[in-house]
Parts: structure tokens; sequence; C-alpha cells
């Protein structure tokens, strides 16, 4: 196996062009991006993505989950190919980088391969994966998930959306359903290039995260049930206040996270009041609290506690509870040797570097458990994501794609 | 001044069946309704209402807010009317009785008085003022507000609804702004029945409240600013959580309230979270507190207090904090002469009662401040209002609108 040389780099410039022209798509209302999956803005950002990858040479291969697969031929028609990519959904505030970096940063290592002749004995394959956000359909990495086996496909297809549209509808209508079986594919291995979305890597310095491992996840949804009832008639002793009942939930969910800390984390992000009405005492508030942890048994210990203390905040009040899982993952640990190469590649390159958790969950997690593979982090500003002011340098872009490459070309074995 | 026999009584099947034939419009999805002011199933309420006043015989007015007056006529040109009403909208997820029992039962009176060809010097108006429950346009109580002077007209009509519709466009899409300008009419008395959407009367086995004194209120909308963050990849010292913020001002909100009993209160019901979604700390919660009291000074401590500690608490997690005061009125103390005629009406037939401070706000509150007013409480099961599950027995309806006929009758000078 060649490894190439150190001069060799990917366009920076063309690359932060093309992420200011998906940007475009599904403007935010703050500078960053509103592209939620299967919306109208996401069939736009997929047909211009095609067309970048047609104009590169590639071949374009969709699933019935509606992932994208555009391929550049490798010499060895035996070889499997090795895959890149993430996802070009974004949160409903999101920003321009999270998941886009991943997919035209592999489109980046095939125009630069193109450019420079470079051939390799497996095809390379840059991905997007549909559905990665899971903010309009539960739970996040979606179609990764089923591609991987996780969840079966007609359990995702039918997921709804808060207006009650399904996934499988809402991928007819745009039109990006295509006749490949999800899961179908054999890989030689998976890299998935992404920016930190925490704080670390501005902190210390460092050009390069080295992901060893993903942090586990899990997600449950808590219904607090109590009685509607008039703000002013109802003596305070005779409430039944699900809204002060999700408050001290919070309250024990942040106490739960620190107590396990340093590496573990928890919060509510959604939560929904019934029937949100400013003299109505609520009578039912809906919340998900996410944990995370790099190990299982504390995300396990998180859940068990919250569940403890949330029935006897309950009981003590009066109020219903009940949980349901929504969402989750166990940790991951990434193949060695893909680690291996990204950190070469970093080492190569001259860029500093450091191992890190991934914090958040990735479609790389998924695809993990079917095929070798790593992750590469660049640094993003003051660790800002699922956030419009996201942001990120185009220097920490190319040195990431750079790395993405020289990993890439060293996997996929080039032709000297 | 002739005092009527006790003899004499509204017929209660025919109000009940009137609240029974109300209850279809505006459905909710329990039992209750979702009549919400100023929507398609307002105005179908409305042309209900007024097909019944002119099937009584009267003459409906209706002024720029969507007031409406129906007139009985009075023997003497030169009397001011005797009023009463109360409103037909309700709460998203509200009941039957809240509101509608006021005009229903003060239509329920002038059917009576037609039935027995009673004759009164004064007339008598049967009044349903918009938008009482002010979920859908704060503040509460807006039209009759108006009536009495105490907001501005063009300032009513510019409130906008979540979807950003205004009051005054929404009344002329419904039809149902009149010619007549708000608050021209005098008043000789005004006379709200409503239910008591509180626990006392049933509790103590009381057939009517003799309402003395209104509750004040103070609807402070406060903003709690943090950082929209993924929830995975920030560390737990980092985070700037808006919605832990909010869950200690709940906490501190249900401890202000408690420590002022047993007459105070104070909760919220309001509350929304951006961007709400299960994998980004909320960077913004928007929530409203609400607070009462019978004694102004106690509000007033408690807004205080309640922004000091919102403000330490904000400071302590780098929080921003903001508060904007969104509706609020004074306690309010009823026209002794209207009072004893609602005490001597249940005394004389025979009806249990008490004296009781009205925890809710009511149209009648604002009315008091421009002509002598009064209230009249029935009792409603388990103090439950606010809710699709609120419920009277017809025989508590029946003898909240007996008093209210004896007491109207004896203020508009029965002709014997």
């Amino acid at each position: 196996m060649a490894a190439p040389g150190e001069n060799l780099r990917i366009n920076g410039d063309r690359l932060w062009n093309s992420l200011m022209d998906m940007a475009k798509i599904g403007p935010g209302v703050a500078g960053g991006n509103n592209r939620q999956t299967l919306t109208d803005a996401d069939a736009e950002a997929r047909a211009l993505f095609r067309s970048w990858c047609e104009e590169a040479g590639c071949t374009m291969g969709l699933d019935a989950m509606g992932n994208m697969f555009a391929a550049r031929a490798g010499t060895d028609p035996q070889a499997l190919p090795v895959y890149v990519g993430s996802h070009l959904d974004t949160q409903p505030t999101g920003g321009k980088y999270d998941g886009v970096l991943g997919v035209l940063g592999g489109l980046e290592i095939l125009r630069t391969m193109n450019d420079l002749g470079i051939k390799t004995r497996h095809p390379v394959v840059v991905t997007n994966w549909t559905n990665e956000e899971g903010t309009r359909f539960a739970p996040a990495m979606l179609a990764s998930g089923v591609f991987a086996g996780v969840h079966d496909q007609s359990w995702a297809e039918a997921r709804e959306d808060a207006t009650g549209k399904t996934f499988g509808a809402e991928l007819d209508r745009i039109g990006w359903r295509g006749d490949e079986p999800v899961g179908a594919r054999k890989m030689h291995a998976f890299f998935e290039l992404h920016i930190e979305q925490g704080p670390i890597l501005e902190a210390e310095g460092k050009d390069i995260g080295v992901v060893t491992h993903g942090q586990g996840l899990s997600w449950t949804q808590v219904t607090i049930t109590g009685k509607e009832a008039h703000t002013g008639s109802t003596p305070m002793p005779m409430r039944r206040n699900a809204g002060l009942g999700m408050a001290r939930v919070l309250e024990a969910v942040e106490t739960i996270a620190r107590a396990h800390g340093p590496h573990a984390v928890g919060a509510a992000g959604h939560i929904d009041v019934y029937p949100n009405s400013r003299n109505v005492i609520p009578g039912k508030v809906v919340f998900t609290v996410d944990f995370r942890s790099p190990d299982l048994a504390v995300i396990q210990d998180m859940e068990t506690q919250m569940k403890e203390q949330a029935r006897k905040i309950c009981e003590d009040m009066q109020l219903e509870v009940s949980f349901e899982k929504v969402g989750g993952f166990d940790p991951v640990t990434f193949d060695p040797g893909c680690v291996a190469a990204v950190r070469a590649a970093a080492e190569r390159l001259g860029y500093s570097h450091r191992n890190i958790i991934s914090g958040a969950g990735h479609d790389a997690c998924w695809i993990n458990q079917v095929a070798p593979t790593a992750m590469i982090m660049c640094p993003c500003v003051d660790g800002l994501s699922h956030n419009e002011a996201e942001e990120i340098t185009k220097e920490w872009a190319a040195a990431g794609a750079d790395v993405l490459m020289h990993a890439v070309i060293e996997t996929a074995e080039v032709i000297t």
C-alpha cells in the first residue's frame, strides 16, 4: 500500500465555495440553515449535490430510504468501495457545516483525485444519508440505521412528523425514493468528516480530532399528567401542576448528569406544555430527556436514577408519569485500523491532532456496525452547533478534507 | 320598589337545553369546547345567540369591538338599562359553562319575564363580551376592558394571535364588527352570573356565592435567553441552558405564592421553548407567570420577589432575563348595593349562600369601573374549569339564574 506525499492537498477554496453555495438552499433566519429532511429544500439540496457529482464523473445510486451514493470507479472490479460522507439535512435552526462538510468534503476529495489523475484499486463513494438530524422524524440517524440493520425499514417509513406526515410519504412526495434495497451495499471502509460540535479542539488549538469512540445516547420521552385547572381560583394545595413537576424533573436531570461528570451530559431540549394557555394550570407536559456518556453503564445508571426521582417527584405532587424510549444507541468503539489511518494522515500532513470522543451521534456510529469505520473532526468556533451561528474557518475545513483524502487514498490503495 | 315573590323561578330545563345546544358549536376533543374568540365557531355561536334573542323579542346592538347587546325594553324611555351577561368564547380546551352560563342565563331571565309578562321600568340588556378568555389575543377581558376605558381600542385591535393575525382583522373576517362606538352605553347596573371555577362552594354545599371582591391579577411574560448548543458535545459547565433557568424560576414562583397563602396563587400556564428540538439545549424560553391575590400589595410583593429571584438565578447561570407585563388588573370591590341585591335574592329564594372572592378575572371586574356591578357564582364539580371536563348540575345553573333574575328585577324596578 503506497502512502501519498504530504504535498497532496485538496482545493480549500473550491470546498468553501461549494459549502457556501449549498447554504443558499433552505436559509435560516439568522445566517444558518433550516433545511429539514424531506422538505422541498432538502430535495433542492439533493439535486444540487447530484449535479456536482455528475460533473465530477460519478454515477449516482439511490436506495429506498433516499440515501445517495456517488461512485468514482476503482481499477479492480472485485474490490469493495471505500465510502465517505455524512448528511445534507439540518436542524430547524441549524448551521452550514454540521453534516454538510462531510458530504461536500467527500465530493472535494473526488474532485481533487480527478484533477491529479489519482487512481485507486477500490472505488470511492460519497454518501448523503437521509434524516440524520431526527428533528422532523425521530430518531436521529434514521436512514443509516436502516442501512446498518438497526431499524426496520417499514417502521422507519411510518415515523411521523409533528403534523402526522410519514417519512415514507414525504420521501415519495419529494421524489427521492430509489429502487436500490437498503443496506445491500457492502463497504471496504467508511470515513466521516464532521465538525466537532464541541469546544475542545478550538480551546486546545488542535487542527484535527482523531475520533476513537462515540458517546452513547438515550432519549426518554417523559409524559407528566396532572389536572388542567384555572390559575386563579384553584388554591395552591389543591393543584396538580404538571408544569411544576416537569421543572423538578429538569433539576434532577441536571444534578444526575453533573454527578456522573466529566464525560456524562444530560438535558431536555424538547418541552411541550398542554394546553399552553396563560390562565390554565398545565394538565400535561411532554418532554425528552437526553443523556449521553461514552460508558453504557453510566447511561443506564443515569436513566434509572432519573426515572426513580421523577416517579418520586410526581407521587409527592399527585401527578402521573410515564416514560417512552424514543431514541438511543450504545457507545461506539471505532475500527482501530481506520482510526490509525486517520492519525497517520494527520501526522503525514503536519496537522496538530488529538484523540477525541464524539459527543454527538453520527451516521458513522451505525455504519461502524457493518463496516470498518472512523471519523475525523475539525474544530468549530466556540463549540457551537445546532445553532445558526455555527461557524468554522476555511482552513479548518481544508485540513479536515486533507486528512479525509489521505486516509481514503491509503485505504482505497492508490495506484502509483 | 316591589320585591317579587319567592315562587318566581326561571325555566331550568330550557336554560339547560340552550347550554347544551350552544355546546354543539366548537366542540372540544374531550366533551368540552374549543370555541376561541373570533374563530368561525365564535361567529356561529354569535349567530345562534342572536337568533334566540330575536325570538325573545329583543333588539340586538353591536359595537365596534364585536360586543353584543340584546335589549328588552323598559317602561320608562329615560331609564338606563340594567345589564347582565358574560362571554361565549372559550379556552382551547374549555368547558361548556365558563362564560356561557352568564350569557344564556341572562337570555333565560328575559324569556321567563316574557312568559310571565313581567315589566320593568329600566330596560334589561343581555351582553356577550368579545374575547374574555384572552388565550388567542392577550390580555383577557379585552373588549370589556375597551368598553370600560381601561384599554385603547386601536391597541386592542392590533393585538396579534400566535400566527400574527390581529384582533381587528379577525373581527372583520368573521363579520361581527358593529357601528356602535365602544363604551358609549351607560348602565344603571351590571350583573354577571358565572361558575365559581374553584372548589369552595361545592365543598361547603352552598348553592350561591355572593361575590364581594375580585382577586387582582398580574401576568408577567418572562424571556430567558441562553445559548443554543448541541446536547451531546457541550460539557455541562459550559452550558447556558435557558430551559433549566425556566425550571428554577417556576420553582421560585411556587415558593413565593405559597409563602403569601392562603389567598395568593401563582403558576405559569404558558411555556414556549426554542428551538424545541430533542438534541438542542434550549437557547430561549418564553413563559408567563400568573400571580393573583385580593390584596394589591401582595401581588406587587410577589412580582418583585419573582423578578429578583429570576435575575439572581439567571445571573448565576450566565443567562439573560427580561420581563414584560402582558396583563393585569387590580383587586376589585363590587358595588355594595348590587351585592346586597344578590344576597337578598338568594335569601328570598331560600338558597344557601356565602360571600366569596372571585379568583378569576371577569368582564364584571372591568365594568365595575363604569357601573355599579356585582357577580353571582354557582358551584362547579371539583372546582374544575378551563378544562373540557368542567361540569355543573342543572339545579346549580337554575339556582344561579333564579338569583340573577331576582336581583335584576329588583334593580330594574318591576312594574306591579
